[in-house]
Parts: C-alpha cells; sequence; structure tokens
C-alpha cells in the first residue's frame, strides 16, 4: 500500500487537533483511499515533546533538515500569521512539496504569489481549513458550484464575533461585558482585533472572492467594520423592527464590477443567517444556476479544523497515487482567468440603512433631521420615537429606503453638527430585500 | 483543447435542464477546467426537435447507434425509473462510457450491482444529482467529511413533502387541500405517493447511508412512514409545546448497528431544521471530527439538479483529462469495504413521542390512559387537555419520555380498545434530545 508523509508546521490548537483527526481516522481514510497517511516529522520552534499517541512522530527544530526529508510530501503549515509562514510555504514549495494551510491571513495577503509559485513548481496548495473552519466551502465553491455563476456570497465567517453578538442579543449585556466573558471562555483571543473589527472575515471573504469570480482582491479594496461599536439598544430596537444584528461578509457580482464589503447589518428574523447563533460560521451562496445554497457549521475548533485540513490532505493524497496534480485549479479558476476587476467603492453602493439619532427632547427635532435627509435624497421607510423616562435624550430610530452611501455619510455628518444632536448618530445597513428573499 | 463529448439520455424536465447548464456555462467550465464539455446526442423515446440553442444536438430514438458512438465517453441518464434507466445504464458500462445519473429509485433499488459494474470497467458512475437537487451533499460526504466518522444524518430531502408541511403550518390547511394546490402549482407530481410517504426520501437516505457508513442498505430495512395522515391539529399543538413538525430522515451510526428510518418528526422550534420551510432540502450532518455541519439548498428544480449533474459531468471530465478514473471510490468507501450490516428494526428502537388522542368527555379518562402506559413503561413528560366547545370529545395531548417503540404501539393498540377512545389516537415521534441540542 502506497504511504504518503506528511510534515507538519507547527503543534499549537490546529496543528495538534489535525494529528489526531490524522491519528484517530487513519484507518477509515485508508478504507476509503487506499492509501496510508502518516504524519511523520513535525517543525516546531523550540525543543518539545508531542503526546504519547504521537511517540513515532519526529520533532525537528531545524527547517533545513524539516524541508530537506525527500519522504515527506506534503507539509501542513498550521503556525498562522506572516512570518515566517510564508517564508517556510515557499521553502515547501522549492522542495518541491504540496503544501496546506489554514492561514487566511497569509493567503489573502500573498496568496496570487504563493498560488503562482505552486503551478511553476508543479505542486498543490490546499487550505479549505482556512475558511469557515470545518464547513467544506471551498471544494463546493471550486467543484459542487462549479457550472455557476456566483452572484452573491453573504456569510457570517468568524466565529467568535457571531458569539459575541449572541450573547449580546439573548443577555441585553454590553460588547465589552460580553467580549471579556468570552476571553474567560477562550472563545476570543487576547488581543480580539481581529475576529471583532472584522479583519479576519475580510481575509475569508478575499480568497472566497477570489475563487467565486475569478478576482483578484487586495485587502485594500474591502470596507471592512467591526461590531465593537454595536450597543445593546441596537439590537434590541433592529429586534423591533424585525431584525437580528449579524457581522456579515457581503460580496455581490454585478457585471462588471464586484461589491466587498465586511459590516453589521440588520438581517431580517425570517432569514437562515438570522438563525445562526453561537460560535458558529455560515455562507449563504447565490449561483445562477443553482439558486441559494447555505453551508452551515463549526467556523473554528481544533477538530473541525483539523477535519478541513485533513480532507485537503486526502484530495492531495488521492491526487498524488492517481497521477493527477493540479487537478481542480487552486483558486477554481485556471490562473489566466484570474484578474483584478474593479470593486466599488462603498461610497457608491446603495444601501438601506438604520439610523438612531440621540437628540435632546424638544418639539421639531424630527423634522430638522428629515428634511436634512430629504435634501440628500434618503427617504424614511419608518420611524420609531422612544421616551425613556428621566431622560433628558430622546432616541429616535429609522429605517430608510436605498440611499447612496456617500449621501448618507454626508447627511449624517450635517445632522451630528446640529445642536440638537447629542452624540454620535449610529448607521447599520440592512441586507438588501433582494438578498433576504430566500 | 481537449474535448469530451456527452450523450444524454431523456430529455424532461431535469434534462433540459442540464442541457441548459451545459450550455450556458460552458466557458466558464472551461476558464476553470481546461476542458470544452459539449453535449453531443440526445437519446429519446420519439422524434421530437430541441429549442433552437441545441441546434447542433443530434437527437436519435436508437439506442443502439446512440451506445456504439465512441466519441461519447459520459452517459447522463436522467428519465428516472427502474426501467428502461437500469439497461440503459447498463449498457453505458458495457460500452465502457462513463455515467452520471439523477436516478435515485434505481441507485437505491440496483445501485451496488450497477456501481460493481462499473468498478469492473472501470468507469465511472456519478450521482450528486440524486439526492438534493442542487446541494453537493454527495461530494461532502465523499471527500470533504472523508475524514469522520459519520455519527447521524438528520434530512428534510423531499421538497415537495416539505412545502405542503411548511403550507399546512401556515395557513392552518389540512393535508388534502394543500395538496391539491401543489398539485396545480406543479410543486407535487399528479401521483404524489412517493413524495409524500416518505418513499422518495428512503430512496435518498439509503444512498446516503452507504456513503456516510459504508453500509449496504435494503429499502426493506427502513421504516417509512409520510405525512398523508399529519392533521393541521398536530401541527398547532406540537407548535404550542415549541415544535414544529417535518418529515426527516433519520439515520444513526450505533457501534455495531444503524437506525434508519423516515417518519414526520416534532423538531425543536430553535433547531435549523425547524426554519426549512417551503420546497428546500437541508441536511444535517455529525461528524466525530467535524461536530455538526447543515447543508440547505434547493431539493429540485431543473436548473438546480442540472447544476449537480453537471459537477458530477465536470469531476468525470477531470479525471478523463488526467487519467484519474475513479479518483474517489463512487460510494465513499472501497468496494470491499461495503458491508451489509444489521439495521436496527423500528421496533427495537427508544424514541419520545407524542400522543394525541381523543376521547369521550368522561372523568377519569386521562388516569385510564395514564394507566395503560405506565404498565408498558411509557413516562408522560407533560399533558395538555383542550376543551372544544360544542365538541362531545376531547382532545388529550401528551409527550413522553423514551420509550420502546414496540411498547408503545402495544400499549396504543390496548388504549385504542378502549370504549373511551373515539377515534385511532395519533403518535409522532419526538426528536432526540441528543440531536435538539445543537
Amino acid at each position: 500500500m502506497k504511504t504518503i508523509y506528511i510534515g507538519m508546521i507547527g503543534f499549537g490548537t490546529v496543528g495538534s487537533g489535525t494529528a489526531q483527526v490524522l491519528f484517530e481516522q487513519c484507518e477509515r481514510i485508508t478504507r476509503r483511499t487506499g492509501v496510508l497517511i502518516r504524519l511523520k516529522t513535525v517543525l516546531v520552534r523550540s525543543p518539545r515533546s508531542l503526546p504519547p499517541q504521537f511517540a513515532d512522530v519526529t520533532v525537528t527544530c531545524d527547517p533545513e533538515e524539516f524541508f530537506r526529508d525527500p519522504d515527506l510530501e506534503i507539509i501542513v503549515e498550521l503556525i498562522g500569521g506572516l512570518e515566517p509562514a510564508r517564508t517556510y510555504i515557499r521553502k515547501a514549495i522549492e522542495h518541491g512539496k504540496h503544501v496546506v494551510t489554514a492561514n487566511k491571513a497569509l493567503l489573502s495577503e500573498s496568496g496570487m504569489q504563493i498560488f503562482k509559485a505552486a503551478a511553476k513548481k508543479n505542486v498543490e496548495v490546499g487550505f479549505e481549513g482556512s475558511i469557515a473552519g470545518g464547513i467544506p466551502v471551498v471544494k463546493t465553491v471550486k467543484e459542487g458550484l462549479v457550472a455557476n455563476r456566483i452572484l452573491s456570497i453573504l456569510a457570517i465567517l468568524n466565529g467568535t464575533a457571531n458569539y459575541i453578538l449572541s450573547q449580546m442579543t439573548e443577555h441585553g449585556l454590553p460588547f465589552a461585558e460580553v467580549l471579556l466573558d468570552a476571553q474567560e471562555k477562550g472563545y476570543a483571543e487576547a488581543d480580539p482585533t481581529y475576529d471583532v473589527e472584522g479583519i479576519d472575515t475580510a481575509h475569508k471573504l478575499a480568497i472566497l472572492v477570489t475563487m467565486a469570480y475569478g478576482v483578484e482582491v487586495k485587502l485594500a479594496d474591502i470596507a471592512v467594520e467591526g461590531i465593537s461599536r454595536i450597543a445593546p439598544i441596537d439590537i434590541e430596537l433592529a429586534r423591533e423592527f424585525g431584525y437580528r444584528i449579524k457581522l456579515l461578509a457581503i460580496s455581490r457580482n454585478h457585471e462588471g464590477h464586484f461589491e466587498v464589503r465586511v459590516h453589521p447589518t440588520l438581517v431580517p428574523a425570517s432569514h437562515l443567517l438570522a438563525s445562526i447563533s453561537g460560535p458558529f460560521n455560515a455562507i449563504h451562496i447565490q449561483g445562477d444556476m443553482v439558486g441559494d445554497i447555505l453551508l452551515y457549521g463549526p467556523g473554528a475548533g481544533k477538530l473541525a479544523t483539523g477535519s478541513a485540513v485533513a480532507a485537503d490532505i486526502v484530495d492531495i493524497a488521492r491526487n498524488i497515487t492517481h497521477g493527477a496534480i493540479n487537478r481542480v485549479s487552486s483558486l477554481s479558476y485556471l490562473p489566466e482567468y484570474i484578474k483584478p476587476r474593479r470593486i466599488t467603492p462603498i461610497s457608491e453602493l446603495r444601501c438601506a440603512y438604520y439610523f438612531r439619532f440621540t437628540t435632546v427632547d424638544e418639539p421639531a427635532v424630527l423634522a430638522t433631521i428629515a428634511g436634512i435627509l430629504g435634501k440628500y435624497k434618503i427617504s424614511i421607510k419608518s420611524v420609531l420615537q422612544k421616551t425613556i423616562q428621566k431622560s433628558k435624550t430622546v432616541p429616535i430610530v429609522m429605517r430608510t429606503y436605498e440611499a447612496v452611501e456617500a449621501s448618507v455619510v454626508e447627511a449624517l455628518a450635517e445632522i451630528d453638527r446640529l445642536p440638537i444632536i447629542v452624540v454620535e448618530t449610529v448607521k447599520i445597513r440592512i441586507l438588501a430585500e433582494e438578498d433576504a428573499d430566500q
């Protein structure tokens, strides 16, 4: 029986999880593929011993020795971050080894160079684990929906942010308090910036968009807004309007130009994405042939991500044994068809909005606000005026019809300069109605 | 550029849909694979002409000529039903041609023989379109979750049945009325038996189970119950208990034996499967490594199913061009690891139940019923006694804790013989709590 030896870089959460998956599922994988997949060597920064079940795995701190080992056919990079991951992946490719990674930050930053280098050496780069943990979304976009023009992607891609929003929604708690609790429970990292500010979501969306449309995306072209400024009152008021607030990755394929953005979004309660609570991920994909598809599952976790990394390893192992390397193009389209295209700046997009104005309790306040909105061609769909007892300020909440983002920004700037406005106005975008009708 | 010629059997709904997908997505598929896929010939029963965009497709009624054409590398069978589909697929395999089919009835009946014949001739049989329309569930089980022991499958696999239940739930209408409406709208066939009686769902579940566990399943081993006897009152009372009624395909992998069944099920309203309404499908899969995954999408429709059939065609085309035939085993496990195993008879299973007794309005009725249930070791979890004005009968509704099905059947038989019982007692199974905690 053919044995394929794996070298792994890093033995942290996902690394040890992947090792466990390969170990526990070894026989099952053989029964499905006829191939024996064995983790041979782990490259770590400083000497350490592995748990007893990995007694026959070699641990090394010497990258030169590691990459030179001719036995290793697939290198699995699971240290994350830009360096030394990028150098290691390049080195693996130079040595003619296939690569599997779960490193979304690196791929969204340097993916095109990595895939080009891999194509030149005729090796594969698998990255199922980099998006949405255990959910096979990469395979679905590249193979399952191969005969579709993807029209849109709406996705919850960060489990930490979704967990925090879910807890805020369920218990009416403020962001900071829930974040602290999530950090204590290990759902959020000590520095939660990437997760809560939408950056991690943007990394994943960039990769998805390239695969879905054959479009090269720069991170700088993605408008990104996080959830740290969402207040419990907005969650509550959104609920009164029939919405849940979710941190969504949103992308749309218009003829010739593309929308790619990440921000908190009011999602109608009846939409499946509104039902995704806790640390889960979900990806809603619209294809011109298939219609609407949704994939749901764990967006992180050592074994869930390990399951995705192992699936990539098996995929490459099948290609090695069948002599079918690069049977499926890494980014779904052949390299010559992946091009930079116009990503529409968010200022040009049309969107419906939720506004919460905090005003002094005076007559004619609403008329003043409505007047300015009208001047900027922003039409109001509905208004909710709340009275808060013993408070001198009044929240005025409204939903608008679709308006151009640039006009909205200008209108709110003008409104926020008024003396009747007490604190900066809150603006949250509402999911477009075409997406809301499932 | 390599051109791969397709021969198609049948040009009905899915056939014409697949032709349209191949036609409209031809260039996109080439940009993703470097291969040109062309529908060359359609085999039909009686002479007919195709729509103008298929002007260069040959139409033939002569199966001999069709199967003899050496150009055709992949034969797509889309006529459905057992014969002549089985004969045609065998003939295609004998001629060394790869096969793609969406025929769940045939596969669940004769799949093992077809796959064996194909293995002998070293050709592939793709069947993504046979389960859950456009949802890539076959690929997910075979490849995405390759490194998982599948623990359970809970699925809505029949769009017609789900549409009817959704309409009954939303509008409080009786089954017969909604069915008639569904037939008028084209959502249900003139003979709806397969769809509403759970048979079609059982066909799909049988195929899924084989792929998921490597277990050969006979249709006769699957306990099947449909939705035609579900009444609006049960939907309403289930809702009061916090449930929705769904026609579920349920399968569980116990060490050494397997549960495989199809029946209406009370699903907690908070479960994602409870949110799937209309003619959609959803498959909830639990893997020991990945945890819980859910796939959602259109379970039927000409273009959605065409998208799945086209994905199979592309998969095989990639294998042809890379010389990697049978890179992935048809049924996920290598043939030597697929075995008949014990399917536990439903009479032995433990399940929680919803009962609706229709009794005369007399004192001590509940005590009598509870006494008999107790005798059969069936514990009551909660009871709802409804008073219906101007009615001489009283519905008594209860939820039980888990009990053995055989005892439940006996207990209900004894209860239904009592003079206080006016009509046959309604019994609907409740989703196990281990599945309900997502």
